[in-house]
């Protein structure tokens, strides 16, 4: 019986106290952000002097996930990270699969292709981009599916023992398919590895232990399947900090005379409420052996009113704090926690992208690596031969395609957008579907029975083209307990993995190649979205089986 | 001029929000806690599924404070920490000296005299005390203090310019004079390990450079004067952990036939909104090369329901969350986080206390070494002998004589209490006191001119004699910028040196004795009372001068 539960309150209450009492001390929490249209304390300088904050939801015990699956997730990203950076490398593959058919339809990829173009004509000036060298920290997302006769007409609950009797994933007919794959600002990092450090220190202390209970007594009893060799570790914020300290270093050393040093820079959303995912990554840059000097800049007018651009085109950066007169620091990495959301461009948000990109900076994404978040890459790369033209082994390709669902264009001009329309409209079919915005994904998904009437009530059948049509992964359900703001639940959930990588390449040469960590979120199983953050799941750790 | 300043408030809300984001990070928050009369979710479990915590009191720049004062105050250490052990070793000096004048006036005394004398009278028959080793993880507090015209009838400000240009303590007339002593539950370890961290990477961080600013314009600009070498480093946490460990081993082995292993017990306070400052050093213990098992149990009924007392006196724990039949822990160490208030002492709770006391575990403190931080104390070992009785030479005599200040009984039938009756009745002299409660000081002392109308409001003259009265120490008045949940504030300030120090003992015995660790908590100078989790002060780092 998974997860080990004890029929006393008292024990669970206080399991909850053990894991608020690490959150509260490790940094687990969100901040209470206070809104323009709320109260605000009188005094300019008070709302600044406090900030309040509660944990992040996590999962009580670690919910199983079959080990092979999970290293063989780690090996995908190597082969993934190739992929994209092949892909950015490439712009007419890039305008004609992916931009454009969102160009009528969508105004975010307007701004970023017409960002594209300036640098692009800025060029002949002299102008334009001011770096060749591309930088990728990606996180890529899996679910487990179970592979079989998906062409069912009844809907039924996948429900496949993954739990501690799932020992050979593949014999049990699992795969891993892919629900996105995001290029800018991943987030969630530090918050894995926190929760992971959490689940190995509970484990360690033996609360877990012989907590699994039975009605039918003593010698049913067993022991936890939970021991320290069955839960990876995480090192996610030394794995991201040393991503960008090994561009800090390809960078090389200070150019401009006006600076003395080099130096990362992140650019960040004002106010964020989920800042404990970003610091975490700076302090170990500053913590390192030789410290890599890091700095925080909001996004849009920050960025203008303290960079300018050198005389060869360094990205001179001028901290807070430091008096008149003070040198700028260079920039060597720009690393975009900001500029991922359509709203964040406005005439000051473009000018803000134009000077990272007009540096010789190395950023964090590039436009051209940002664009490839979309979920429309996603589906553009399923066409045929795309994979076996960017990737240089059979292999590769197989492992790759392994990862895809069914997933179709929604434009009305070509067979399979037509075939897409079909399936999206037709409730008989519907169910099996999720509509997706062709960008980013999180947060504006229509899920199965949903879809067809959203489709009627959009007006335009043009706006449909914005969308991309995906099979939803058919993910086994496993027992757990989460906890949140909303209660302790004991309830049916699935998971999703994350795999963080790094790519540096320079035109066609790939420079570094690297899986960085992990994340593992989980959600109740009848819950459609997954977003830890807006309350949709938890940080979780694998219980490799 | 210190603190460094900028006059740009823009680069004020930097630096706060820079503090703001590491708090929130690591763990410097206290909890929100709900009371019993707030409305409460409904369901029970969900209570206990969240709590919001906030900011703890911090300075935003060090504080200056003489580098050789602070040095001495750590070889003080040790000489405190022997005085105190064998104060307690010598139970008619404690008896006379201690207890007997507080009998009467007094009910926590009375307790825990109570506890002592059964626990005296059990040993006959073969009960009583379990252990014969005795642990403190004490915490002497010192401010400075200026010597000179203390009879002055005048009342001044003291404005010494301890600022960045005093650099030789002794010259300027300054001496640490102690505030309190402490022998139980001493807070504030962990946050001022954090605190120090923070201080230390934001001066890594370059904030405080050239940051002094000036309206004499350029020429007059300075560095400045905070770099690391000035800031002391602070293991506060590893250093309590290894006290604990320290005793832990000598404990030794298991004696008890159920037991698998030996371990830590810490005994806290239900809904301790400071719980931050405790946990750390628990997770200290596990994370230890070799780990020491660490567990939490709840004062009163929590530590009566899971512990008994094993064949040899073990005192044998039955950890929450190990299910029925799972073997106990033997408890090595008893670390008393609770029973430090009187209100904690109803039947129940001095049944738990009296449990432990039975144990052989360790205790820190034990029930004598406990009553020790009655200020009562600091006032007895003031009389003439006293520490020449206790301490083995003239020069340890000198330096701990030197740290007081005038110290009075406040009976009605002593020469000395008659004399204190009389200065603190009389305007003319009272404001040149405190008035202590003679047993824990927080929270209850009388300040200067209220102290004639307060004993005059008591009624009973009888029950002055609860408290001594204090000379106030002199502090020197320096600047800095102190950052609160009720806002920023510059202000003049006014620093409290505590320096932890461990002790174990056997009957005369000193096996172990150490300067563990120390805090510096810095309050507004108009303000009398320090407590930073009362929202009276901040924890701080010092700036060596």
């Amino acid at each position: 019986m998974y997860p080990p539960t004890t029929p006393d309150p008292l024990s669970h209450h206080h399991l909850t106290t053990q894991i608020l009492n690490y959150q509260l001390t490790h940094g687990m929490h969100l901040k209470h952000i206070i809104h323009p249209n709320q109260p605000q304390p009188s005094h300019n300088i008070t709302s600044s002097s406090s900030s309040s904050s509660y944990p992040i939801s996590t999962s009580i015990f670690p919910t199983p996930f079959p080990r092979a699956l999970f290293h063989h997730a780690h090996t995908l990203q190597p082969i993934y990270n190739e992929l994209y950076a092949r892909l950015s490398d490439n712009e007419s593959w890039l305008y004609n699969s992916v931009i454009k058919p969102l160009l009528p339809v969508d105004p975010f990829t307007r701004i970023l292709w017409e960002i594209h173009l300036r640098m692009k004509s800025e060029r002949e000036g002299g102008g334009g981009y001011g770096s060749d060298i591309s930088m990728g920290l990606f996180r890529s997302d899996y679910m487990l599916h179970v592979s079989g006769n998906g062409n069912s007409d009844q809907e039924e609950e996948v429900e496949v023992e993954v739990g501690i009797s799932l020992k050979e994933s593949e014999n049990a007919g699992l795969r891993l398919k892919q629900v996105e794959f995001n290029t800018i600002a991943c987030a969630g990092g530090c918050h894995a590895n926190k929760v992971v450090d959490m689940h190995r220190y509970l484990t360690r202390t033996g609360v877990y232990n012989d907590s699994l209970s039975s009605a039918n007594g003593e010698e049913s009893r067993e022991k936890s399947p939970i021991t320290l060799s069955s839960l990876p570790t995480n090192e996610n914020i030394k794995g991201l900090a040393d991503s960008l300290a090994t561009a800090h270093d390809i960078y090389g050393p200070v150019r401009s005379d006006l600076a003395t040093k080099t130096g990362v820079l992140f650019v960040v959303q004002p106010d964020n409420f989920n800042v404990a995912d970003e610091v975490p990554i700076e302090y170990a840059l500053w913590d390192r052996d030789v410290p890599v000097p890091t700095y925080r800049v909001e996004w849009g007018h920050d960025v203008l009113g303290r960079t300018c651009l050198g005389g060869n085109r360094e990205l001179l950066f001028y901290p807070h704090l430091q008096g008149e007169g003070s040198k700028p620091v260079e920039i060597s990495v720009v690393y975009l926690r900001a500029g991922l959301e359509v709203h964040e461009y406005d005439a000051v948000g473009i000018e803000c992208r134009v000077r990272l990109e007009q540096s010789r900076a190395i950023k964090c994404p590039s436009v051209l690596g940002h664009v490839l978040t979309f979920k429309k890459v996603q589906q553009a790369i399923m066409g045929l031969g795309v994979l076996e033209r960017f990737l240089n082994s059979e292999e590769k390709v197989k492992v790759i395609r392994d990862t895809f669902v069914g997933m179709y264009p929604m434009d009305g001009d070509s067979e399979e957008g037509r075939y897409a329309r079909g399936l999206a409209t037709n409730h008989e079919t519907a169910w099996r579907y999720i509509l997706k915005p062709s960008l980013e994904g999180g947060g504006h998904n229509i899920y199965g029975e949903d879809i067809p009437g959203f489709l009627l009530r959009m007006g335009s059948e043009a706006e449909w083209g914005r969308y991309v049509l995906m099979e939803r992964i058919r993910s086994p359900v496993v027992r757990n307990v989460l906890m949140s703001r909303m209660g302790v639940e004991e309830s049916d959930v699935v998971s999703e993995l994350g795999v963080f990588g790094l790519c540096i390449w320079k035109k066609g040469d790939i420079l570094r190649n690297e899986t960085v960590g992990w994340s593992l979120k989980t959600k109740f199983a009848d819950v459609d979205e997954m977003s830890v953050v807006k309350g949709f799941g938890c940080f979780d750790t694998p219980l490799l089986v």
